[in-house]
């Protein structure tokens, strides 16, 4: 077994080319530039990196990719899920041959499946594969993994961590509080950066935060400062990230609002695979503006030309709702409505 | 444009062999069957094929199957979702190439997409698929499809219709409104046959109903008797496809108390490719003995050599309900609990 | 006990006066005007009714002045939930000495309680009644009341119907199942009338329709001719009902949408307990400008003066949606948003 | 205006006499004990203390004694939630009257409201209040009372606070930053003691929790620890405290559990207004063992006579799961399954 699974994972996004094909080069370049901001390991294949848009021979080579950025200079959790346990078992096993350093299994999707499913499910898969498997419970896309499940799963030494998107502390403490008694070595993290000062104080291992895509050096500082002690000045940025996090996932269908914050930092992702309507692009504009003042302020990139409205802690959803309210409030008075 | 979709349309299970590939000899000996049976029509595919466990190239081979089966006796609608947009169009142009009357697309799921994605998701496909589409709405596995976002939709003549299986019938009624008006030969199909002859007779074009995969004879007739007017033979009979339906729906993680009643009628469909813990396949034999009393009322199969329990109308899992509890019961007098 | 239960209850709105206090020659009047066009029965304190903003005095005069008014002319089915147990077993009390024909009792709220505690809540009503019971059913608000539940609860005499307002054909069909091997006096009522013909076909004894209180001739013929076997007849006008009820139940919190309508019959209600904003109240004068075109169409009431627009089948809230859009992409283009 | 709330508020239950009437000697005793205990001040009419079931005298009178327990050595936080505004306001003036430091006021409930209606509620509320108004959101009983109308609500200065029993931590944050910046008195309390530490280093105030009705000892201490930023030993009686809760939660309906706990310290809380059956009667004295394992591993009650188990982390919940797994198991082999 290897080491304990600790850190910041960045699950990132799969830039696109013209053609809509996976853009290698880009992508190369985008996974080194989170290697050298300091993030301590790779996701791909995670839902911010759109794994079920992808085909499964797409899949393998963007961890390929990964495997080869990385050159073990950081650990790659490669995300393994596919249409059923024997092929995420082949993957599996090439993931292995990349050099991965474990694999993350979603737990079955599409179908929500009883406890008892998703444990064999998982069990299927840690009897056979090749290399660490870390859970997935991410109950809002995916069937979730309760405690007794995790407890049972917990008896498979294969299974070496549980990343956990379900944004409940309480339900990240439940783990901890039942995997540190039978493995120690059990790791577990936060896939909710709205939290995630909070989860490392409670004993979380690192975090797969897809912010870290975007600000790479904040999650990590923030990572920094709550394994010091600094809490205070942790607390502080956790702030500034939960307000970035915000706007970036209830601005747009995930992970939409993500990827626009990438092309931020300079990186070019192309059309996306999910169809967008002329006015969603014009969101996703408007968006881009807003996100672009936030990470000007923390010195990431130039304020836009036009300037920034004075900052009123009210998130941009609020704005685009205050707007629409007053335009029908004139509408009425008119009578038109 | 072909003609009108209408009737029952059956959502076949794919029998497996001892090796889980799939068992073409048998999947053809099956379909044949509910062909003559009766059913108006194939649908391989669907959530009760199990379309997310099989691979782009296995379901390609389902639906090229079909199409052989059928041999032009019955249209087939073919499920054709894959990973994203174009990869679906390429699957529509598949299909037309085999023969398929029109293709049937869930909409987008894992995501939780807003309306506005859903929309440019099957705008995109309307717009370039080669064969008539008709739109899937199953809002417990898949983003919904609101009454909106269908009416923007039927601007497309590609889109023939649309499968309901909400289970609100007022869904359904909805979409009818906004439907009839626009395009008379709209297709509204019920995926719910729990509530088979009153979407009929709202104005429902026909069902897409697992069952059909299990008694075809049965919602066959419901089918006809309605269709005729005979009310309140059909009634009775959408009563007793309730218990049947219901038993298959609860007992189990679907589509597994399908696939246990598909078995009763004489087919090998083998492991099935979701891992199961020995209590489930403990629960199946007890559901599948269940199933078999009440089939065997019917007529369809024989009655288990051991006998049928009187018939309370109770379902089944209230009787496990009932039986935990009784053990609870003696436990707690013990002082076990 | 008495006859079974059946026909379209009215759950009706309660008139305020200029202080906020029961408006009592209103409400004789309203009720009055109710029973003259033709309502199967009364049924004060519903949801309708808004019986959690009344007091428990002010509960009873409610159900007092239902029963003068009714005077035997047409039974009153009187909601009866108070604080507790106790609390409703007194209502229950004085609800029989005015002569009410059964008391309601909706579901344990607030709390979501387990079956159990439903079942132990309603057992210990039914054995302190001294008038019939009929259970209410309306997960939205309350703790669901499931099928076991009213299985076992069949079982004491005092209980001698259901009223769904689940929205959940499906449901009421499964209650029917189990209720009428069991005990065929017992009444089915639905609450949804979205689904009111269909609702009966399956067998359901009549309905509790808000919009009975909005348009008693329009509901009730929908019943007659439902009871006549005049299916397409009663369909045509199930289909308006529809557009009458989603307009209501959609533009508004409820029941505000239906108060807005009851008052363009002619009916005073005051201002509400429930405090609204001002742009509430806006949104409640166009939405009565819609419903006044909808209910001119019937003959109902006289046009708006400003004239009605082109009706397109699309309902309100949808209209309010396209507006509020070009707005926002006007903005956009002008580069406000 | 009176100084910040903060500190540990006790939602206290209501102990009843053998005819189910407020035991008011018990009451006082229990409230005296809590005060001596530590706990910063007292939260009578919250859902702990099952405020709905008890009528608008009961509620008056509960929060009169506890005024008068108080007698000024804690502040008292009244529940003051009645059937409509005005009769809240009319609660207000008669808190105000007993000596209440503020009045804690549940969103609306039942009926789930817009946020509109939720905030023209608070804001007449808040407007004709003589006493401070704290906001109680509760999503899982009452209409959400999301970040926009906070924000909004904030500009009356009758309101002082809010109290969370949501359970998200990261709405407490989203509430923290849009408070601090407007209202630096704001009082922020959470009413999920699961994570009270992790919400006391986000910036909450306080809170409001069941368990300290119980515990007030080990809720004080980790208040005070966490003050006193000595975190690790803080987190460490975190999840003592945790497994409490959960035990409590999620071994009956709410707040069964508590009121089981609270008994086993000494107080007779009579058998509750809710009814329940035979079977839940057992259930409760079955959950006491355990509970009286964990407490007196606090030492806070002496051991069970008959011994405790051996403590496995496993919630007993989960134990409940594998008993009656265990059962059905060998039902299954002998055929009776």
């Amino acid at each position: 077994m290897g080491s304990k699974i600790e850190g910041i994972f960045t699950p990132h996004v799969v830039p696109l080319d013209g053609r809509g094909r996976i853009d290698e080069a880009e992508l190369r370049r985008y996974l080194d530039w989170l290697i050298g901001k300091g993030v301590h390991g790779l996701y791909p294949n995670g839902s911010t990196g759109e794994f079920t848009r992808f085909t499964a021979d797409e899949r393998r080579r963007i961890v390929q990719i990964a495997c080869e950025v990385a050159k073990g200079r950081v650990p790659v959790l490669a995300g393994a899920a596919e249409a059923n346990a024997a092929e995420t078992i082949q993957a599996c096993e090439t993931y292995a041959g990349y050099g991965a350093r474990a694999v993350a299994i979603v737990s079955p999707f599409y179908y929500r499946l009883s406890p008892d499913s998703v444990y064999a499910y998982f069990r299927e898969i840690a009897l056979n594969s090749p290399i660490d498997v870390t859970l997935y419970n991410i109950p809002m896309f995916a069937s979730p993994i309760d405690v007794p499940t995790i407890r049972r799963l917990l008896e498979l030494p294969r299974i070496v961590g549980i990343k956990d998107s379900s944004g409940d502390l309480a339900f990240v403490m439940r783990v901890i509080a039942v995997a540190r008694a039978a493995r120690p070595d059990f790791s577990v993290l936060s896939g909710w950066e709205a939290v995630l000062v909070p989860a490392l104080i409670v004993g979380a291992d690192g975090g797969t935060n897809a912010s870290s895509g975007i600000v790479p050096e904040l999650t990590r500082k923030v990572y920094d400062l709550t394994r010091a002690g600094r809490l205070e000045e942790a607390m502080r940025l956790q702030y500034k990230l939960l307000e970035l996090f915000d706007t970036m996932l209830f601005s747009a269908d995930f992970p939409e609002g993500f990827k626009a914050a990438v092309a931020l930092r300079g990186f070019d992702l192309g059309a996306g695979r999910q169809p967008r309507t002329e006015g969603q692009r014009v969101d996703t504009a408007a968006l881009q503006r807003v996100l672009q003042c936030i990470l000007s302020e923390h010195g990431y990139v130039d304020a836009p030309s036009e300037g920034c409205p004075v900052r009123t802690g009210v998130p941009e959803r609020d704005r685009v709702a205050q707007i629409t309210q007053s335009v029908l409030d004139e509408l009425r008075k008119r009578g038109a409505l």
